[in-house]
């Protein structure tokens, strides 16, 4: 990694230095190192520098100096997205730009129910100063103790709270944004209704740093939940699933805040691969739905209520059995289970992965269809089917007879998800649900999506970085 | 308005007769006129025809023959507007382009929780087949019975239900749009999650029209409430108010469905003018609060929780005389007091109008310095504030002294506008929180927007529509 680099990036790299400060710039390989490779190790590239900058009008005039050079610029927060987007390619020719430094909260507006961050904060700080003023941000994921806000703004990121809260471009109000030419967009509004124009913010919340790099953001804070209430129910198939989801929400309304999916075979992997694990129930049943009811009331109606809407679903024969957690202890058993299944799959071998979604109506159809079509094209296959079922969101793996081992080559093959993506597309859904594009998707991206919308996303890029130096080659 | 039209435009008419058969074009003055003018007749304009195609295929005929012509495009719903936005100029070189033909509930999934619809439906008649399904489709205005969804989806349009369910932009899941060349764009998806490259509906979601023409939509659907409970509370202030509101947030959490404020002023403008309407409370209050709490259980535990949450912020001193209503009757009159106000300052004569929003802890500031500025400017002034406070957004409206008449000159005066957008630009709030722009606030969106957002803006219509054809003149 130690190149000779040609003189116009020594003269860029001696002026970012000067903008960002001896602790903004990063040029040691070793030190420069964990920039360069997604934490899984899979995509690894190369850089002229990491950038560090401690204020937004650093990165304004980091943006400008690349601008006039043409430098490619890679936005980092955390680094901990799942398709490569924060990892510059293997030229050295980009610059890293990391957040992490802007990691103030500017202002807690309880009043307003508004967080005012810097784009570099820690999503698990933001959580903790919602929740010490009696407030809950809702966005909730399992890197949060690392991911940065910026980055989730940037991939619009899903978790756990979706059903009730939606999705990260949800939980905003306004945003702060260098563009491409390093002019500053203050769009940092804490205003719930504004109708004057075009809706900006919604352009670059998702847009994993190619239209612009997200500085600020005005959060959305929401009542925070007293009380909470946690079942395992068992179902034959997931047409029950998701007609106990209808009946769950007609029962207890907004209260519903988790409903997700497990099918057997996820669960005795875990059982198998994680210790202290066991079966919930006394049977083994085809289906698992683990819900959850959240409310601001304390009490113990909540659980009287679940209990109900639960005994309804015997009546109605969508449930075959069912336990409500008596206490928090039995709720996070529960929880351990489906917080497991990634890690137990990982411990069994290379599965292939797929972060789809479908019309909630559509999610039986899509099981049984993408089912059938890969126990056809790999005999023997092993399907781990389990996820957000309340946002039609399912991560459908496989494991796949003959290819245990995490190879290159396995990896490499595009066979098995072309499988699943063709039922999706079937069905009118989405080949990346929560994870964003980055760049392991994009060359399914390019396949799947019509002509008119990749025109469309297209006339926007060059519209709004016409160099195309905002983390080139990713998305799009 | 029989002006001899050229050659081309007399080609054009033919070939638009040909697209959309002889219901669909409308070429006789009188049969023209209700399209021409909007509904309180402020403006008035005229057009080469009006065409009322009657599907997507059929306006992206149009849409292509107008963009080869050079033809302009003003798309028209149920033309409610408050800013003028679907009316035409006065030169005739446009066409109206009226949806409401294309008025079908396409597919209404309770399983999904999604309507597709296309944009010609009445919003009332949405509300009512989601109803039917046991469904809620939240969104509700004034014009509801008339208005039609694409005009709301355009204007991003609010309602008495933003606090809970956010604004029209929130309800929505897909669109279909014919874009400004005539081809269309399919994103009428009904996922909840879908992080497959720019998220391109919130673009035209609150464009009016001048980005492309919203066909069809994919709108969300909630659990039905089947509870509902209305108080109204006096306070001192309205920072006692603001207060509240969050007390009440923190005791009953998302059931806060509504949540409006009232100065004396308007309460007493209602009593004069509106018959049968009298003083809620014994004695006269300077604040009034009108909240509502809905909830999807049945049951009367909704107003034991208001009451509990009412008597805490009589101990916390914040209200000084409250009442919950006892049964429908009794809300329905709590909630004339407030629908009556823009009723009532018509009847006694011009008044100024503003419908602002500023983050809500900042509406104490913003009522005190924009009522004091007025006085300034105004010796005399009354001001009539009401409006959705739990959004952040105030009618801040005023009689001036001398100006009691609506004519021409009192009409078009910016003097009072200008005082109290001076005072929102100060405290970072929007001039137009649910109205949008139009023609009638484009000078003072030109005079408020930073250079950057307003640059930002014009990329986008210059990149979506080069020869700006679709609805122009208006925001920009």
């Amino acid at each position: 990694m130690n190149h000779t680099r040609p003189p116009a990036a020594v003269d860029l790299l001696a002026r970012l230095g000067v903008i960002a400060g001896p602790r903004g710039i990063v040029t040691d390989p070793a030190e420069m190192a964990p920039y360069l490779a997604d934490w899984r190790g899979i995509y690894q590239g190369n850089a002229a520098a990491v950038v560090r900058p401690a204020n937004t009008e650093e990165v304004a005039a980091v943006v400008r100096a690349c601008a006039e050079t043409r430098t490619p610029i890679v936005p980092q927060g955390g680094n901990t997205g799942m398709c490569g987007a924060a990892t510059p390619d293997a030229t050295g020719s980009a610059i890293v730009l990391a957040l992490g430094r802007m990691n103030r909260i500017i202002e807690l507006d309880t009043l307003n129910n508004t967080a005012t961050v810097e784009a570099g904060c820690i999503l698990a700080n933001i959580q903790e100063a919602a929740a010490n003023a009696n407030r809950l941000f809702p966005l909730s994921l399992g890197a949060e103790g690392s991911c940065q806000i910026g980055g989730n703004l940037s991939t619009n990121a899903g978790g756990i709270n979706v059903l009730r809260y939606g999705n990260t471009r949800d939980l905003v109000l306004g945003l702060e944004v260098v563009l491409a030419d390093g002019r500053v967009w203050d769009g940092l509004r804490g205003l719930r209704k504004d109708n004057t124009g075009y809706d900006l913010k919604h352009l670059f919340i998702g847009a994993e740093g190619t239209l612009g790099i997200i500085t600020k953001a005005v959060l959305k804070l929401f009542p925070r939940p007293h009380n909470s209430s946690t079942a395992l129910a068992a179902v034959a198939n997931a047409e029950a699933a998701v007609e106990l989801l209808a009946l769950l929400r007609e029962h207890c309304g907004d209260r519903v805040n988790a409903f997700e999916i497990m099918s057997r075979n996820c669960l005795e992997m875990v059982f198998r691969q994680i210790p202290g694990t066991r079966d919930p129930l006394p049977q083994a049943q085809p289906w698992y739905v683990l819900a959850e009811l959240t409310d601001a009331l304390a009490g113990t109606a909540l659980r009287d209520d679940f209990e109900k809407a639960l005994a309804a679903g015997i009546e109605r024969k969508l449930v075959r059995d069912a336990t409500v957690a008596e206490n928090q202890a039995q709720a996070q058993a529960l929880w351990r289970l489906r917080e497991n299944i990634p890690e137990a799959s990982r411990i069994e071998g290379l599965v292939y992965r797929h972060d789809i979604s479908v019309a909630v109506s559509r999610i039986p159809e899509f099981i049984a269809t993408a089912s059938a079509a890969l126990e056809a094209g790999f005999p023997g296959v092993r399907i781990i089917c389990f996820g957000h079922l309340g946002d039609g969101n399912l991560h459908f793996n496989a494991f796949v007879p003959g290819r245990e081992r995490s190879d290159a080559q396995a990896r490499a093959a595009t066979d098995v998800n072309r499988i699943v993506h063709d039922v999706v597309r079937g069905l009118g859904g989405s080949i990346s649900a929560e994870h964003g594009i980055g760049q392991s998707k994009r060359g399914e991206l390019a396949h799947y999506k019509s002509e008119v919308e990749l025109g469309l996303m297209r006339t926007l890029k060059a519209a709004l970085d016409p160099h195309n130096l905002m983390n080139p080659g990713k998305v799009l």
